[in-house]
């Protein structure tokens, strides 16, 4: 990859992002309350604003005194421009929620799925399933809809054309191109990793921070990395693989085939796996699916006198997290790390003390004592919210206001 | 840190520096060639190069006929406008090494140092004789330093002001105060992981990379990450402190005080603990001093039929260093990785195969397949020529021709 320019085009891009992140944040604002929210100037300001009513995305509302001087006009979001779809395809289920131009969800499906069946034809089906499913329930459509983000479980690499590269789902460019076919609608696809950390950057921690790492917690685990206010992708889009990234030479067996991965830890069947080597006979380890088995461990420490083999789990399953996190933060030095993903949900709040502790005595110095780290506060599914937002990004490109276009198409 | 904005200067100043990279790449070229090399517009060149040679940077030489068309000015950089001098300050040592503007090295002085010295008023003599004799040498003065790079070994914050933070030398911005005072200089500092990346991007894989690392293998070991055209500094200036990642979970002590660090397994310590572990009773123990010791270890392999705990060693250590660098390449997904450093230089070419192939085998799918990994190809001592980059950049920076200043000052 040759070393990459920026010109004054994609600082105009990145003024029209600003200001739209603004006011999807705020909800409505003056021009003057832009200026001080985005830090750019008064005329930079109205010139973006201005295109952005051209375009139809932004709309100027009700006239306000303020009391003193000249009536101002309030902007906001013209939610009605068009939905955008944001779509998780997990290892069980697809979930594909709808979204106004504002980004605000509007109804959102979830289609199970066979995690054994991998062929093209049945995950696109599910895909379109739950798309119309969840149009359905909003009563609109496919034709209100700008554009679908798709998040793949696997890595997607960008080239001459979009692939995507799944390790259970062997299907390239053409399985994009089904998705585009049997949708009839523009499409942008990418990983959760890029995913989760679209979603943090624009609704989470990268409002306020310039680096931050998203760390995606289910059965697989990830990070989703920003840097410079940027997604991180890397020279073959695989940047945030840190759950293959080793806690542990020669450790436990990862599905990935190596050996000591953080994932084999603090994965949910990583946990469930400390939990049989605490206590093999566990009631908690029959429940059944791994998912289940997550609940029934954060119902188990909700109670008032927890299992101790419940408690022993939570404790090295944090210090097995702490250490790995203070990895990210030797080499990566953020100023955030927010934690996401159903695991999270589930067992975040037990686990964050000790992961705290641990993280601060591992890492380097003193890189982690002022360091957030805290379960985000992204709501709903941020997958499908960062896809959302890539989908979003995706038309306003198409439009001609954005230079810098994420994964597809 | 507020989200940092990008403004139309500092395209402008990315613009200057693309034009000294390179010329001091090429030794001289065209205003034609730099539109080549750079990608940048005819006008852009035009300007550019009038304010360099404005600021006394570049000069027009000879006119040459390339055959068809007008005769062309050929530009190079002004190697008398000044020198500078990038200073290493080691653990056992100090080097100075003196630079033109060209940044061809003109002459270098080492001042050993002991080890368990650690006042700032020892360092700082150190700093300074070692400039001293360097300049004596180079039969320069110092009233010919446009600026000089100090690289000292720990964390080096910038804040109000640049205070640095060293393990061992436990001296705040008073120190760097010092150094200011004694040389009578503009002084930048940074760590050496900053410096090794800063020379990296300019005269090794940068030139051709958007991403990578440059591992630095001595005493301690660490990463310097260029990200985006950029180096990684991180929100408490730590990032790149890969030598302090894990490895082991509950492994070796570090000296670091916690256990299982990548540093205990590839420092030079780490390399001698393993020989220790495979042949307690080999004569390379008793060599003396690690650096001795790696040399004799270089050495011995060097021979027709080499000591099978040195091959032994040499294999253990690759698969430590593989699997380290595969998982700086699970998270960040570079375009190359370059090592540098005294123990890369001695033992780096019978390390890298293994390396190599442990690291294809460890990083996630196939993104170590095309990554480049190799010994850095930037001559000399690596963190001085870093430090001198930056002591450039810095004088750039003075006279106004670029933005984004170093740690300094």
């Amino acid at each position: 990859m040759a070393v990459q320019r920026l010109t004054s085009r994609d600082i105009r891009s990145e003024s029209r992002l600003d200001v739209m992140k603004a006011l999807l944040v705020a909800g409505e604002a003056s021009r003057n309350e832009l200026v001080r929210e985005t830090g750019l100037s008064p005329a930079t300001v109205a010139t973006v604003v201005g295109e952005l009513i051209t375009a139809g995305i932004v709309t100027e509302g009700r006239t306000t005194s303020g009391g003193i001087g000249r009536p101002t006009r309030v902007l906001h979001i013209n939610a009605a421009r068009g939905l955008v779809v944001g779509v998780d395809v997990a290892e069980t289920y697809v979930r594909a929620t709808v979204f106004n131009t504002s980004l605000d969800e509007v109804e959102s499906a979830v289609v199970h799925r066979d995690e054994h069946e991998h062929t093209v034809e049945y995950v696109v089906d599910g895909i379109e399933r739950a798309v119309d499913t969840a149009l359905a329930s909003a009563g609109a459509e496919r034709e209100a809809v700008l554009a679908v983000g798709v998040s793949l479980p696997g890595l997607v690499v960008r080239g001459g054309s979009t692939s995507v590269v799944v390790p259970e789902l062997t299907w390239h460019e053409t399985g994009v191109d089904r998705i585009r076919e049997r949708l009839a609608l523009p499409v942008v696809v990418d990983n959760p990793l890029k995913a989760v950390a679209a979603a943090e950057l624009w609704f989470g921690e990268g409002r306020d921070c310039d680096s931050m790492i998203t760390i995606n917690l289910g059965t697989g685990v990830g990070a989703g990395i920003v840097i410079g206010g940027e997604i991180l992708r890397g020279a073959t889009s695989s940047a945030g693989e840190w759950g293959h990234s080793l806690l542990v030479l020669d450790g436990r067996a990862c599905r990935c085939g190596r050996r000591g991965c953080v994932e084999a830890y603090v994965g949910a069947p990583g946990i469930l796996e400390t939990l049989r080597e605490i206590d093999p006979d566990n009631p908690l380890v029959r429940v059944g699916a791994q998912r289940d088995v997550i609940e029934a461990l954060a119902g188990e420490l909700a109670a008032p006198e927890p299992d101790p083999a419940a408690l022993e789990t939570i404790a090295r399953t944090a210090r097995y997290l702490g250490s790995a996190i203070a990895d990210l933060v030797a080499i990566l030095n953020p100023e955030a790390v927010a934690l996401t993903g159903w695991t999270a949900w589930a067992l975040g709040e037990h686990l964050l003390p000790l992961t705290r502790s641990t993280l601060v005595a591992q890492a380097p110095g003193e890189s982690a004592v002022d360091m957030t780290l805290r379960i985000s506060t992204v709501r709903g599914n941020s997958v499908a919210t960062g896809m959302a937002v890539s989908a979003l990004t995706w038309f306003l490109a198409d439009v001609g206001l954005v230079t810098r276009v994420p994964v597809g198409l």
